[in-house]
């Protein structure tokens, strides 16, 4: 099919929706897909279908589509993949703008899954619909409210963040640890088997969607690698473009096959592939998210050369190891800020220099101060990095003493429009420190409210750093 | 000084503590060390000595080290560096085994520095007795409840493993790790800038303790390269001996100096040094705790051959390719293993072979058990490795459910004798989602009891059993 950006902008962005195989029965997707939906508030008109049913919470169950007041833009097949195939006559019918299928069992399940797949596909061109899936999680786009399996409490507000996945599983956790990082995104799109809609799609789509400004990806294979290439540099000429794939080892091609029946391909080409297109190669949810973190409010390409502060000498000698095997430089102060420095922090335990030991995590905050807007102004440097070690600061200042450092932090970095870092690591690891994994989070979310990213360690940091530079 | 175990033990195992300085003055390593002490609950007798203090919490504060009732075998001094020396020729004057001195301002800090640390060794080379540190947190030690800055909450339970560090946060931070990692340890020592006794010292020491069997270390610079690499040769010949070696960079041997005043030495010359001696090489406190608890539960060298398994697709196709990226295998059923796979795992969505998929992340306990014996028999393979998406199963089977599983994992690790590693992840990163990072902790926990490490991430996971096997 050729890309039409109108075709697939009336799925992610539909007015009205269909969930057949809508349930309230427990540990069925069609009922964990209907439950998050309901939850989440689809903000169209939302149809639940289920011959079976006659009432989920207080709202209707309509026996089939064609019982419906009116033909639904998008449908959500959350039925059996044997079943699926008389569904989609019916959309063919009634007219729909595009199909999401849930279920697995297609290409990926062997021969006759792939006659089923090629039979839906067939339908979807005569009916002239388009088809996300099958074997996927759906979507998910706050701004009309619509979620993917188990999205329901996915963040409500919108950024710039696009995301698309053969994995549903890795939708989902990106979802919600996006929410946690704030984050904001477009949609993301499970895309599964990618039978009809795939990869290189959704690569034009968010690349000319005015809502997206950064497209992740997890792909385990594509279906056309010339069409690929070519939507990948389109993409990456315009938006920053993330991309982390799989498949690139022997027995991951072999699960490749049986998650979604996809063709890895050559393994090795791969990073001259992204290289040569100007996008980014990531590898893992937890990576892929922290530089779309960086880019977010550090741009892209910040800047290699950093200022790394904190309080506890061995976090310098460590993060100035982890710099070097980023490629980014830590270059010495110069004379009269090493003096200007020294004045500031003349307590014993301070180590003044970059890395600069402040001497304790948490010292008193006008000393704080002073000391973080002269590791800022340092002109050699292009990102300030503070290690923030939750638990001292914390004996030392409780959470009050924190607020204020951060609050220093947040007024440095919108003063003097000097990228800042913060690494804020928790020691809270027993069930019994509950407590203070509260109190990182709320630290993080005022950091990150402020336009700081934090990274739960110094080598996620300066990876992120680093391949934000790519 | 030649290396004398029953000079350390005396000092690690003291039965009685005075603690110069103790304060009950907020924001000073005083009162933090006092408290901490107490807090934490020494077994022997525990001194306080304040000329300036006569009651800390209703105990005694003596005004001198000569007005206390005995001498104490060990003596910690919190007060700042110029004020130890008076301290240390009381310490010569009443003969005792030990001092930490916790201050810093000794060589680290330049020439006048360098000249009081030889002042106080000259001291105590007189005196009889031996330092650890200066600018160090001191020691900790469940058998005698000794804990160093600020571990006032560490566990009393007392295990194999001994850390050594010249840097406190990264003493202090272990300390915390091992705690929720359930990792028993027989001692922290933080040594600092290591002016009498060192890492050498220390090495032998935990070579000959029969109470430790893993010693992890993390290294600034070493004192004498000879008489280390024989300590360490040593060590690693009888013990797991971990070592993380910072300062391999410039910048990093700057802070190195600024920090404990050492010499890095050459960089690149590690790596060699410490594959030669039979010592694991390890970057961070997450990875040197992470190999620490592969050790401790797998054992060393517990084999390269892996069985991935875990309910989503996603996980295998990524977990092959960091397999591979780390020197693992993943080696493909054989036939028979294959067909009873596919008769136990039938549903649509489970993919069988390895990695297997399957097909959620918790299906019904029964047939959860059917196909985690059948990974677990499989004959060429070491370790199953399971992925439990924490949020996935929690959403289908809530704490419960996960439980279940836990407990199927420990039994089949218990009668099969097969080696399971756990990978156990969460995507709540939100304030609110607080409620479920105790679900974790709790699962984790359990796991950690029945003898299966658990990491946060596939990625840890396959680095801890590849750097155990080195």
């Amino acid at each position: 099919m050729n890309f039409d950006f109108n075709e697939i902008d009336s799925i992610i962005n539909a007015r009205s929706l269909a969930i057949i195989g809508a349930s309230a029965k427990p540990m069925k997707f069609g009922s964990l897909y209907t439950l998050s939906q309901m939850a989440y508030g689809f903000s169209g008109e939302l149809y639940l279908v289920n011959s079976n049913e006659s009432e989920i919470a207080g709202r209707p169950v309509y026996p089939d589509l064609k019982s419906l007041p009116e033909s639904p833009e998008l449908v959500y097949i959350t039925i059996p993949a044997t079943g699926s195939i008389d569904v989609l006559r019916e959309c063919a019918e009634i007219g729909v703008k595009g199909v999401v299928i849930l279920a697995s069992g297609f290409r990926e399940a062997g021969e006759e899954g792939r006659r089923l797949e090629e039979e839906a596909l067939g339908i979807a061109r005569a009916g002239g619909f388009r088809i996300i899936g099958p074997n996927c999680f759906g979507i998910y786009n706050p701004r009309n409210g619509l979620t993917l399996l188990p999205g329901y409490d996915f963040s409500k507000q919108a950024g710039g963040f696009a995301f698309l996945s053969q994995s549903g599983g890795f939708s989902a956790h990106v979802g919600r640890l996006c929410k946690g990082l704030n984050i904001g995104l477009s949609a993301i799109v499970s895309y599964g088997n990618g039978a009809d809609v795939d990869e290189s799609d959704l690569l034009l789509y968010f690349a000319e969607d005015p809502q997206t400004n950064i497209i992740g990806a997890y792909l385990e294979g594509v279906a056309d690698g010339r069409r690929f290439l070519k939507a990948l540099k389109q993409a990456a000429s315009r938006k920053t473009v993330i991309v982390w794939k799989v498949g690139r080892s022997a027995p991951s091609r072999r699960a490749v096959a049986s998650h979604t029946g996809s063709l890895a391909g050559s393994s090795n080409i791969w990073q001259g592939i992204l290289e040569q297109a100007g996008a980014i190669d990531a590898s893992g949810v937890e990576e892929l998210c922290d530089v779309v973190l960086a880019v977010d409010l550090l741009g892209r390409k910040p800047g290699r050369s950093l200022m790394l502060a904190g309080g506890g000498g061995g976090l310098g000698t460590y993060g100035a190891d982890l710099a070097e095997a980023e490629g980014l430089a830590v270059p010495p102060l110069d004379d009269d800020a090493l003096q200007r420095a020294r004045t500031i922090l003349s307590q014993a335990g301070a180590a003044v220099g970059n890395p600069m030991d402040i001497g304790a995590p948490l010292v008193p905050l006008p000393l704080f101060e002073a000391a973080m807007r002269e590791a800022a102004g340092q002109g050699n440097s292009d990102i300030l990095v503070f290690d923030m070690a939750l638990n001292f600061a914390y004996g030392l200042g409780g959470e009050q003493g924190l607020e204020g450092a951060s609050d220093i932090l947040i007024e440095i970095r919108k003063e003097t429009d000097k990228p800042v870092v913060v690494v804020l690591y928790s020691r809270a690891d027993s069930s019994e420190d509950l407590a203070l994994e509260g109190v990182l989070r709320r630290q993080r979310e005022k950091l990150l409210g402020g336009g700081i990213p934090v990274y739960p360690s110094m080598s996620r940091a300066l990876r992120a750093i680093s391949l934000a530079n790519r």
